[in-house]
């Protein structure tokens, strides 16, 4: 068994280490919407049964609609996470499906950490790549986030489709995860899946709609990787508020949510300005830092009870999410103003 | 891939066929608690952020007072069907820990289609046994729906904990499935799971409290075991309404639901007695029906808008659900009333 990440929202262990209650920590660790959207009523239904055929019909209509997707219906799974699960399986089937295909992994990077663990736990070798000459035969799968955490790095769809037609020339497979990619419609390649045939795209619900806890995700993908991933998840996968609450939220007004996020992303990059920090990336979602100390920073905001993001691999990075009010970004920069720089 | 299994709860199929408005219907295909125990307060937080360790550990701890575990936290799982499809990884986990366990599976039948599904589709064979004698040295892994779903045939403790030492002799595991469980906590082998060391239990959360679609179960196991089962899933895998209603309910006045169920059931057996049905089984959320056209009286049903459960490997059986109120008592009174028999 591989060692877990440190993901961002710990609030629970950073009050048991730095005290303070904590409802009275600011939470600035995830890439998370601060300001969920205000949820529709949810049938007593949708609790109550096995969600059914219909409802989950709808809400891939919905999603089909929301991302794009050319006519392919998306399908739900309990957050990103449990399909990152089934990637050992999928490398199995794509090797099946493509006797060519290779068994190594071409990891788009540095990015998120889940990718590598549960790929490398399984025995698959993970290359780490930072463009596209780096994939050779023996890649059967190559993962992109677009645009990238922590980094924000985007690639252009024609790009990606490139990568894509290469792999698939050797039976390999792309998978591009546009989980921060609500706010940057124009950067999905969600459209292109069915035309190009060996590209997986994963969206991420929770993130744009400030609504993590509900664990729900989109893969879209061609036919028989969706009927191999429902097959693995198994029946019902999907809680039913989840399946009620997208859809009604995916066909509500999304151009709200947008504008509020990047009013808040505004008001974040305010306050970094302001105390000087070094922004060198970052999505709609939140800022990556850079910062000579940066491990002592993210010690003297944890003593100010504001939790941000640091990473083992790079030192020098602090990753930074929104404040869900001025108030929030207010107190950020009184905590980056009493340190010393 | 193998072909779906058709379940109970198929509303949305049965009204395109047979007519009717979906909330028309009177659906008596699923074991569920027809009447939903009332919804505690969901913190905002639940929908909004990820479920972090404490929200987590809190369900774990009323999961196991609740089910009287003896000290072992259950792990919530995004209903008992998600590790239902990790068994294959289990029967692999349990070959590599105990050398000598066999790769074949013994599974107590007829039950729950899903488990000879998902372990012949990994390429496992699945052996029908009626009882502990056909249990042999090849079996790695032995399977106990208690009390039984359809059949309602139940397993006293000890017989159970002499079929896990038996397994044991041979490196083997004994899966106990008590979904139908919390109406008869006697049966339970959950207090057991640490000393027997071989023993694993799948609790379902949705049926007794009448909330399927929240998708929770618990599994209650050693500790590898439990350690197993969290890394496939991966963090996050429950929904956090699921774990903060959950905990609650769990610490709640379980007994009046209870109770309430056995009246319903009380009132399902008085119309079935009747009408002269002749009632061969059952828990207490459904009834197993014996009828010599049983496929024509689910048909007949059907056409009134009631749905149940009818069975292709048994087509005299018809499986029997609770209806909400004693108006949905009367009306599946009338419809049986109004067939020839």
């Amino acid at each position: 068994m591989s060692a877990p990440i440190l993901h961002g929202g710990g609030i629970t262990e950073a009050a048991a280490r730095y005290g303070g209650r904590l409802e009275d920590w600011l939470d600035l660790s995830t890439g998370i919407n601060p300001c969920p959207v205000a949820l529709p009523p949810v049938p007593e239904r949708a609790w109550h049964r096995l969600p059914d055929r219909q409802t989950v019909d709808d809400a891939r209509l919905a999603a089909a609609v929301y991302y794009r997707t050319n006519g392919v219906l998306p399908l739900p799974v309990p957050g990103t996470q449990s399909v990152i699960q089934l990637l050992p399986r999928l490398m199995q089937f794509n090797a099946a499906a493509e006797p060519r295909s290779g068994s190594r992994v071409a990891l788009f990077g540095p990015t998120y950490g889940e990718y590598a663990r549960v790929l490398a736990a399984a025995g698959f070798s993970v290359d780490p790549v930072e463009d596209a000459s780096a994939i050779e035969p023996g890649h059967g799968l190559a993962i992109i986030v677009n645009p990238n955490n922590p980094t924000g790095r985007s690639f252009r769809p024609a790009d990606i489709l490139a990568i894509a037609a290469r792999l698939k020339a050797n039976g390999g497979a792309l998978l591009v995860d546009e989980a921060f990619g609500d706010l940057e419609p124009e950067l999905s390649v969600a459209g292109h899946v069915r035309e190009q045939g060996n590209l997986v795209v994963f969206r991420s619900f929770g993130k744009f709609f400030g609504l993590a806890g509900l664990r729900l995700g989109f893969v879209v993908a061609p036919e028989p990787v969706l009927a191999a991933f429902a097959e693995w998840l198994g029946p019902w996968a999907v809680s039913g508020p989840a399946l009620t609450v997208s859809k009604a939220l995916m066909q509500g007004d999304t151009k709200a949510i947008a504008a509020g996020i990047l009013e808040r992303r505004a008001g974040l990059d305010a306050v970094l300005d302001g105390a000087g920090m070094t922004r060198i990336g970052g999505t709609g979602l939140f800022v990556l830092v850079e910062h000579r100390h940066a491990v002592r920073l993210h010690e003297a905001l944890c003593a100010a009870h504001i939790l941000t993001r640091k990473f083992d691999y790079a030192p020098t990075w602090l990753r930074i999410g929104l404040a869900p009010d001025a108030e929030g970004d207010r107190r950020l920069a009184d905590a980056l103003c009493r340190m010393e720089r």
